[in-house]
This record gives structure tokens, sequence and C-alpha cells, in this order.
């Protein structure tokens, strides 16, 4: 199968779970807030967790859960990203925001309930055995959490009014946290599901991540708004340094072609069943929203 | 033990527990606000967790991280419920709260953080085997998700905005959720640690838990700002439907009584093991903090 047509069958898997997941919820503006924050959008993040499992011969029914809660925790680090207090964006996926269709305490609670659901979809038992989802528990906390996505979101926020421009050094520990920690997790959930060695995804999933950055500040210099549907040129209008402030347009794009080479490398071990998570490196760096 | 000297104790061994998860954090703004956010207040919570668990012979040592992971999970929820959109509070256990003391930006991702940590600490291995743990996660999940804790808080704000007062029946329903849930969790937790049957404790901690809320709006009506730590007389203001607005001040201290009553019938099945548990209904509605 085409990487997009995997990533779109992905992505139907992903969306059933979720709106099965927040069928029963109270007819309350905060669960319909839930629902349209966890609509759309690429779920590359999701994508990843079944991809890999399907190369232990994982089936998509039992790996399910563990993509649509990486799924719903990136949701909830959107909406809350999304905030006036913080990155004050009106526009994602082509539509308003959560606190501008709503309002912000509506953004503030669909957000925390968000990241529960996540932890909460962990604990299906499709996903194996309670030692095996404890696991996922483990590593998705450690992976969001203070010393992960949180972290970076908070040194981002802290670049916007520091004195000098970040270095090279500090904006990839920024990145690493800020998208590459759920990326990594991502990855890595396949073989944690299967009981594998995440050693291999794991080394995949850095290169990815830091590729999927550095494609990220290219799209917000070269993009189109209508077409990634957010709004772009929000860095270099801050002050803020980019991977293409600092390597400028080409040299970014060399590093972020080196990073998917590096990330196809580490899958030599799984063979031919590695060829979409392959394409999906080059789609990476190649899109356009 | 007296109630007052075992909540102290139980106070001390989850700040200490709480301190260490956060130890090794970096040297960021986002840490800084967490610990501040965890510091203080009663702990009934985490005291619950404790003294349940000793029902069934549990040491603190073994229950510890699931009740500084309550502890945690109900400090996000204050840090963000006293955010500028949703109950715009800047005085807590009589310090400035976290957006007032750092930024709004800082006291969403704090939160955010905290409700993290909670999860994190619940996948301790001192708290028993992964099925136990995994248990304690999913309905850690269950009780502060959009079917509990996080229901009731979007109910308090459309409240806010009601054409008309809620009725006794809508605002007992809000409790169950906004404060309820919680405190049920941290009552059932020493059965679920000790894998015995937590119906009489769930029971226990219905009636605590709308005794807790109705001693709340008590305090809110007659309590000392001073005492309390926390801004007053703001339901009254805002016009907003309480126990007291509904009972009568007389009435709501009655029904108070009546709960705990309730609650100390339920705790017969431990016979004096419970005299603590009992003492602790008790306070709940005694406090004037």
């Amino acid at each position: 199968m085409s990487f997009p047509a995997a990533l779109a069958e992905a992505g139907g898997l992903i969306g059933a779970r979720l709106e099965q997941a927040l069928a029963d919820g109270a007819d309350e503006p905060v669960i319909h807030a839930m629902r349209y924050a966890v609509a759309g959008g690429k779920r590359l993040r999701g994508f990843l967790v079944l991809e890999t499992a399907a190369l232990f011969g994982i089936a998509p029914a039992q790996a399910i859960s563990a993509a649509a809660a990486v799924e719903a925790l990136h949701a909830y680090s959107l909406v809350h990203d999304d905030l006036p207090c913080m990155d004050d964006d009106d526009l994602r996926r082509g539509l308003p925001t959560v606190h501008v269709k709503w309002d912000q305490a509506t953004a503030v609670l669909a957000g925390d309930a968000l990241q529960t659901l996540a932890f909460e979809l962990l604990c299906d038992p499709a996903l194996g055995k309670a030692d095996t989802r404890l696991e996922l528990v483990r590593t998705l906390a450690l992976a969001s959490g203070a010393e992960g996505m949180v972290l970076g979101q908070a040194l981002d926020i802290a670049a916007e009014t520091a004195s000098a421009p970040l270095t090279l050094d500090q904006i990839t520990r920024l990145q690493a946290g800020k998208t590459g920690a759920l990326i990594r997790w991502s990855a890595e959930a396949g073989a944690v599901i299967a009981g594998a060695d995440p050693a291999p995804l794991r080394a995949y999933a850095t290169a990815l991540g830091l590729a999927f950055q550095i494609a990220d500040d290219i799209l917000d210099e070269t993009g189109d708004e209508a077409q990634t549907g957010k709004r772009l040129h929000k860095d270099a209008k801050a002050g803020k340094a980019t991977f293409v402030s600092l390597l400028g347009l080409e040299g970014a794009r060399a590093r972020a072609r080196d990073l998917v080479a590096e990330a196809e490398r580490h899958l030599a071990p799984y063979g031919d069943k590695a060829q979409t998570l392959i394409d999906a490196a080059r789609f990476v760096i190649a899109r356009d929203s």
C-alpha cells in the first residue's frame, strides 16, 4: 500500500476509535469541543503506532487504542498551545481554534479532558497484558510531561522573551521535547506492544522528529495558509530563531534530507516490511501542509 | 492517633514524595510552578488514600505514590480553575495563584504537567502488580476526565451564565463530578491496592464528598479569608445557587451532619480500625479552612 493510502486508512480507523471513545459523553460544550479537536489532522503519530505495530505482525485492531491515545494527547497540546496566553492562534486545520469557536474556559477544560482520555485509552485490554499497557502509560507520561513535550513548550515560550535568539543546540533541545518526544513514543509503541526491542525505532523516530520540525520551519517560511490551514510566518514576525533562520533555507532542506536518509538506515533490520515507514519519512519533508 | 496528627503525618509523607518526583526537573519556571502548586494544602485526598490503605494493612510506603498522584491531580485542577478565563482567583492557600506569581502560559503548562505527573506516579512499582496499578490509572482517568471532575467544572462554568439558578439536583450532580469524583477515587484506592471490595468505601466517600462541598459552601458564606487563604463570597456575588442558598444556612448544616452520620455507618464493616476515617468526616464539616 502506498504511504498516502496507508495514512488515510490509519486516519479513518483512529477517527472512528476516538468518536467511539467520546460517543457516550454528556451533551455539554466541553464534549463537543473535544470531538471537534480530535477531528481531522494528518494523524501521523497514530499512523506511526499502527505501522510500527504492523512490523511485528500486530493487527490494527490490537494497537488502535494506543494510536487514538497519542492523537488525543497531541490534540490536547494543540488546543492549549493555541490559547491566547500561549501561541494565540485563531486557525487550525483550516478551522477556528477551540477557544475561538467556544471560549477559553472550554478550551482549557477540553484540553485537560483530552489528556485524561489519552491515559484512559491506554487501559484498553485489547492492547495486551497489564504490564504492556502500564509501560505505554509510563512512557507516554514521560514523553508528554515536564521532561518531554511540556518542557519543549515551556522552552518555546521562554524563547519569545529571551534576550538573544536561540542557538542551534538550544533549538534542537526544544524540538526534541516539543514535537520529538511524542513522535518517538509513537514509533516505539509498536515495539512495546509486541514486546520487542524498541531501539531501532527510537533511532528512526529521533531523526524523523527532527526532520519533521525542520520541515515545519520551512513550511512556516514558504508555505501557504490556505494549504496548511494554519497561520504562518509567525516565528519570523516574532523574531524567533528557527532551523531556517539559523541554517538558511537551502541548509535546512539539506539537513532534513540527511535526517531522512539517516531515519531510513535505522529501519534496515526490518527489511521490506518497513517500506511504508521509509515513505513516511520522505513525505514528512516533502509535505505542503 | 488523632485525626489532626494523622492528617499532618500523611501531608508530610505526601509532600516529600511530590518533592522527590519533581527533584530532577529542569531549572525552568514551569517546574518551579509545579513545585509551588503542590506545596501546602490540607492533602485530604492523599490522606484518604493512605488511611483506607491502612484499613487493609497496607503500609504508607506502599501506597504513597497513589496519595501523591491524587494530590498532583488535585493541584492541576486548582491551577487551571484559578485562571482568569475560569474562576479568576488571585489567592490560594494564602499565597498568589500560579498565573499571578508567574503568568498564564506557565499556569496552563504547569497544570498540564501536574496531570501527567499524576499518571506517572501511578506507574510506581511499589504500588503493586501491573494490573493493580493499571486499575488505579483507569479509575483515576474516569474520575478526573470528561465524565468526572472536568464535567463538574464545565457544569460549574455553565451555571455562571445560566438563565436560572441551578436546582438542588443539578448542584448535587455538579458536585458529584467537581469534588466528589476525586474524593471517591481516593477512598477507594486503598481497597484497589489491597485487592479488596471497594463498595463500602465508595459509599462512605460519596456521603463524605457531598458533605465536603456543603461545608465549602458554608465556608464561602461564613468563613474568613485570612483563615481559609482564598477569596470568599464569590458564589453569592455571582448570583450562583449553592447548597446554602437552596437549603439555608441551618438547613445546609443539618444536611451536612446527616451525611457525616451516613458516612460513618458505611465504615461499620471495618470496626475500630476506621476511627480516624470517622474523625475525618466529622472534621470536614467542622473545619474553618
